[in-house]
């Protein structure tokens, strides 16, 4: 036994397995490989990718920590028997637990950041069994240390989010912006706000620098494109509205996610812990003192659409497709069934339903490679821990706390007695598919935003993502507060006070 | 040990902090203190065992590993750097993984088990919420370890267990154990059976003897104070039964548990896998080739109860006791308000209820220093991922995966429109509490076998247990089985077959 | 027409088969008898009494009018062609409607009442499955007719019900009292107060005569058995206190209930629709100008116990007892199986449960002469549609309009995923029992309140019980009203209102 | 006002004020009016028929016994003190009962059914509060009379329903028809099948009339239209299929229905409750011996649309529009606000939900005069008790006998912990509104088979209809045989046979 099922994802021997295949492979005994994720095999960049994969998360947290930060340090050498990355990014934060008192300068800079090439990106779905739940175990692990680290940064460029279409936000959003363009810094802020605001007549991005000359060169306007191609460039991001708006964030950064402080304008969210009211000395502070950072479990969601086959196996007389088939059956040939098309990050939940259809859907749920079951329902919500409170209490589901671990699963308006929600490790890849025998096709739509159509034969993965999102908390915040969102906001276990007779 | 991985995150001095208190605090900064904690000031026994936590599970696994196994090894003395021994024993278990091919022995004998002196227990409401934190944070990885490798024991001395008070089970008892001692081997097997069978009938013991000469002096007899008192002594525990036989095999043993495979004599259950019917291949293999185990995280509970105040505090017009304020309130002075009584850990469940009460009970929780809500109900139960298809099914909890590291809080028929179950990580401390004005008592049951009732003032925690139940799984089963034994067993999401019209 | 509305709809001679039987007939083509049941046969009076049965309600409000009011008329001579009672009954509430102006005077004086024999009890579970359908029907059809009109009484004598137990009411019920018998009337009130305030220092009954000179005689005190005894010796009652009250003097009135008016001192609740502050008001327009009554369905339950079997049925060998064969059967000679014991009206609901027993009950359920199910649960809660929002609401079940004539059955902590509420009408009889292999008791409480040990083989019947409770309205109250008050008493629906940033 | 509140709905002063008054007034005290209904004033031909109003049913069953066949009797004249035609029939159904043994004969034939000109038809939501909740109560009566009596009917046209687009079923319809047109009787079947069946080839028209030559000019085609138009041509209805195809026949008869005994090609359901197998006995037992009809409850439901203000009012600074204001508020002059669109009476449920939208509804709930609540959530399922085991169970309701009269309300995903299902009495009537403010639209779907997009403005009105459902029953099944359907069909509490050891 040549260490198969022994080894463990961390040691040297099986990076030699790891670089051979490409495949998918759940379990090293296992000849289960998903067909559908052969697409990889004729991509040189990405089996390049794969080869160098080290299962770490791509947060944006980690890589300032792990790789901008430690990069100079001859973290490396120092560990000349082959240690990965992750262990060596642990010890540095842990010494830096010990380190108080000195300042933790980042010094990423922008000019960095834009000339390094973007990476290929590796997706969670082709990653096999255990270097996803390797990934998985790291991010849990990285969000554990932060929980009690206070991370200083060097914070230059600043991204404001606000609303979209709301206009009444239009002047917080300036003040803000003036605010920060104000302050009288060795290094002083640049700050990026919307595009649709440089023409705004609220917004009076004119008036705005003739009052602040000194903001000369150092106004700037984001689309979606460049927050999503350049997420690198941003050291932080304010958002003013509601959950809502921080959705949207997690929405704008479909990789890495900048660290999030978000203002409420009314009363506190799940996700915005800090009142606008305050928003010089929580701003003052942040970038002074530093920040304490909740990385949040975000899920990737690919759209694997079926493939058409062959002429000749789609002739008269052919066997029948048969989704689970595809999915979990037995290899033959290097037959491709599927090919991925979208890929979203998902902060709340995919949630699979049948959209305008009269009828119910038919949805077929597997969990790495076994087929769970047919869930026969208006559709199925798969939430993060995040999106516990948003669909999936509105579907029936448990409340969860944000730091564990797991993946809700529920039915919407099942048509049995029986379908109980249930809760899983985030180290299993999730997949739903519309069965090709289905007589309507099924909906996925990702934090209620994009809504894709799904076709009989066509599936959605889902998986634990490389890239949590950073979510700014107040000092002294605890995981305990939670209970009382969940009060507050919900009124989760609230009664009517009898009113006393006096 | 520098203290570095037991320091807290917030400063420097904390690891002097470390060394001279023994209250519970939650957080670095935080004034909070469990007075009620305070009962472990005056033990010096205790206070040196809390400054030596090494936030270790107390697992048999990681004993038989990390401890007996390692510490001829220098592994101490190739980590001079003050690392601390988990990370040692990690990096063991992983060496271990790649070391295939060897046997790996344990030397783990009788006599040297007993010799030992039985360590000062550190229960886990002792511990600061970072050591628990950590404390549980190391049986996830312990867990995450063991999901993957096929651990070789060395077998010597067996523990059976079978269902209590079923006497169709005797005769079968007596196969296995003629079987296992008929075994032809360099080191024969030592089996223990329930002292009951001593004398019954239809064990026949002194016949079994005859027929198999050679037993003579293997043959061995607990009861259930041998199995608390001296769990290091079995090497394997072999259940006959149900999923009830395992957990009263939880039961008895109430700090290390030794590997558990359990034989079903009916369908499988949740945590009996293996088919009675092929006992003798199932047990060869396992004690040749290794088994795999996985562990199932349990809770640690204890009974805390009210303590009198002093004369001149109960005096008329002196205020009234308030749990809240005793448990999460400012700390006035060094006096006691509680001291602990009985202990448990459990497998599935605690759950406070109303007994037999006519009306429903009034029980605050708390999680670690906070009020997390009044419950107004029959009860409350708080289960381990193992009990989420127990007692918390029925009171309409979510189903767990058991490798969730998560607490299952589900009121019993609350008596508001708003409770809705809730799932938190197993780095909490929870309390529940009958408050001073209760009209009636509660009752709290541990694993639906202890019963205790609980007056006005009383209160009980539930934190993650350091000792773990290791369960043997089949080779080659996955967590993904879970869901298939949620469709067999409790008929999840079934539906019937429409008959077909002939 | 003898006998016509007692005959079954299944053929002719029915109304001699009706003469001539006592057991409890289901379906005239169905040869089940409940052989329980058979304990009337030999009661002569209570024979006597079935052959009269005219399936009428015993409400109080039904026989003010039906009953002393239209007796002295010559309702039955106008009435030659055999019309049954309820019908002219009805006939002459259809004319009360229209005879406005005129005084409703009730002639129902407390010599009569006195002197009348009290009537051999009917009890629901002796009357065909016709009859007792029947019955229910007339209640329903009282129930409608009564929610249009404006009864007029002449009220006399007045009982006064407060929360027992209370102090801090006691001198508010004296307040009430004292204004009641100061009222300067042709026919002044007499006053019934629970017995225990006759000493009370706060009620200070001797100085209230002094006060009141004229009260002298008027002042009277009631105890549980005069109010269980003599209900027709009261005119009216009033309440102050909750829902809990209302429901203790339902507990008072076990058979006929006269109209209870009831006074909230907090907010109001379902039960209590009258503000206590303007009591004086209120009272004083009851009185002269009528009051607005809504009949709640009650259940009527009966506790049977099992009867040992003779000595040689019990010898060893002998058929072990089923409950299901006994109870729906096919029927071996006169054997009683069973015999009644205790016997109440229900308000809220009737809940079986396992009381102190640590492991669930095991539950068999009957409908007429249906075995309906096993209920593996921790109980099961049976409630009328007034108690829908209490301990029903808590066990998941659906909240129910009062004025639904149904039956609601849920489950409580049923061990399975597809047990689901279910609403059954108010004409089946519902029959629950522990089986004779249960391993343990169970315990059946009434409205909360009387708690009864059932033991292997015992069970309780619930059927509608003809003496619906008659709560009076505050005028131009209706139905809808019930939605408002389940969102304001029991925040149905309610969510979070967004605190608007400013 | 004399009598106002006092006049009930059969008496006759009160007849005079229904006369004079069209609004549609819940209560006589109260002064609001459904303004949008005020459309009716126009319409002479419908004030004409208002006056008529008798708030009978409109069954078929009741037609035929109280209209049709009593017609003759002198039953008016015997009945000189104006007793309206409801006593009539019941006392007519009553003597029915004991007439046993003679025949039962109708006298219904064809040419009269089609000559009598069709009555306006009085729709439910144009009856005052009383009048509706006294039509409602005749429909409990007539339905539990019918309960007991076996109808026996002459049948000459019969109906024949399958399942649409089912090809196999063509066939087994051929069998039906021909059996049924082959039978020689004093007056022999006319026999409908579906117009697409005149030219399909399985079922071979021409072939089946030179088998069977005497069914010449009786083999006859429906369509929609017919079926619509003329229910009063049919004399029964059979069903092959399962519980869809009588959906759909409900659907077909969206007045008068027919008896209609349905056919079961697979394992019974909760409508067809007769095995295809045994159809020849059937269906002579059926006609030669009678039927037992149970009448299911059905809702009238009318799409309101909103109309545009006059252009005065819509301009700028003109108040909004408010719904709740239109549908409740105090009426300001005759301005009407709505205009109905369609009408449908359903069986099972109507169903507001957002359709296509991505995000909630918003559902404005309204119970007779009352705003009962805003509902956020996907939409609300309102169900018949025969409706309860189809999208109610799938919405959380829960499962209601169908005899039961009420009304469930059932919240699809709401977003909020404390909406809980919630049952009405049949005798309200609620109207769901999509606020004028509203983001999105709403859709409607009727029994899930039609589909209308309601806008801003709109909103759907539900209330008992006058035409519920005649289903016929096998002879001695009852009410209690629906939990076993509940347990058959859905597992209802089913549990796990644990699988015995041998």
């Amino acid at each position: 036994m040549e260490g198969s099922s022994l080894s463990d994802g961390g040691g040297g021997p099986s990076s030699d397995r790891d670089k051979n295949q490409l495949e998918v492979v759940f379990y090293p005994d296992c000849s289960h490989r998903r067909k559908s994720s052969l697409v990889t095999a004729d991509n040189p960049k990405l089996r390049q990718s794969l080869e160098q994969v080290d299962r770490t998360t791509a947060c944006f947290v980690h890589s300032l920590i792990a790789g901008e930060w430690i990069a100079p340090s001859t973290a490396q050498n120092e560990n000349p028997q082959g240690k990965d990355r992750v262990l060596e990014m642990e010890r540095l934060v842990g010494d830096a637990n010990i380190t108080t008192g000195d300042e933790m300068v980042s010094v990423v800079d922008f000019g960095d950041k834009i000339q390094k090439p973007s990476p290929t990106v590796i997706q969670s779905r082709h990653l096999t069994k255990r270097q996803l739940s390797d990934m998985a175990w790291n991010v849990r692990k990285l969000s554990k240390k932060l929980g009690s680290i206070r991370l200083r940064l060097s914070v230059e460029n600043v991204f404001l989010v606000t609303k979209p279409h709301d206009e009444s936000l239009v002047s917080l959003t300036r003040k803000v912006t003036q605010w920060l363009l104000s302050k009288d810094r060795h290094t002083p802020y640049n700050v990026y706000v919307e595009k649709r605001l440089q023409t705004h007549p609220d917004f009076a991005a004119v008036q705005l620098l003739e009052e602040e000359p000194t903001a000369q060169g150092r106004l700037h306007y984001w689309d979606t494109k460049l927050a999503q191609d350049h997420p690198h460039l941003f050291d932080f991001v304010v958002t003013l509205g509601g959950d809502g708006t921080v959705l949207y964030t997690s929405w704008l950064f479909q990789r890495i996610v900048p660290p999030v402080l978000s203002f409420s304008l009314g009363s506190l969210g799940f996700l915005t812990k800090f009142d606008f009211n305050g928003y010089q000395d929580t701003l003052t502070s942040a970038f002074r003192e530093g920040v304490v950072v909740s990385l949040r479990l975000r899920f990737e969601c690919t759209v694997m659409r079926t493939k058409p086959r062959p002429d000749d196996e789609s002739r008269p007389g052919a066997p029948k497709r048969d989704l689970v088939e595809e999915l979990i059956g037995e290899e033959q040939g290097d037959t491709l069934t599927h090919t991925p098309d979208k890929l979203f990050q998902i902060l709340n939940d995919v949630v699979l339903d049948r959209g305008p259809n009269p009828t119910m859907s038919q949805i077929e749920l597997f969990g790495d490679d076994e087929h769970f079951t047919t869930v026969l329902a208006d559709g199925i919500c798969i939430a993060t821990p995040t999106g516990s409170t948003a669909y999936n209490l509105a579907a029936g589901g448990s409340l969860s706390h944000p730091e564990n671990p797991v993946i809700l699963v529920t039915a919407i308006c099942a048509h049995t007695l029986s379908f109980r929600p249930i809760i899983l490790p985030d180290t299993i890849v999730l997949r739903m598919g519309v069965p090709y025998d289905a007589r309507t096709t099924s909906w996925a739509s990702f934090d209620g935003r994009e809504r894709v159509e799904l076709h009989p034969g066509d599936y959605v993965t889902v998986s634990a993502s490389r890239y949590p999102f950073a979510n700014v908390l107040p000092f002294g915040s605890r995981g305990e507060d939670w209970v009382q969102s969940i009060s507050k906001t919900l009124n989760w276990n609230s009664r009517q006070k009898q009113k006393a007779f006096k």
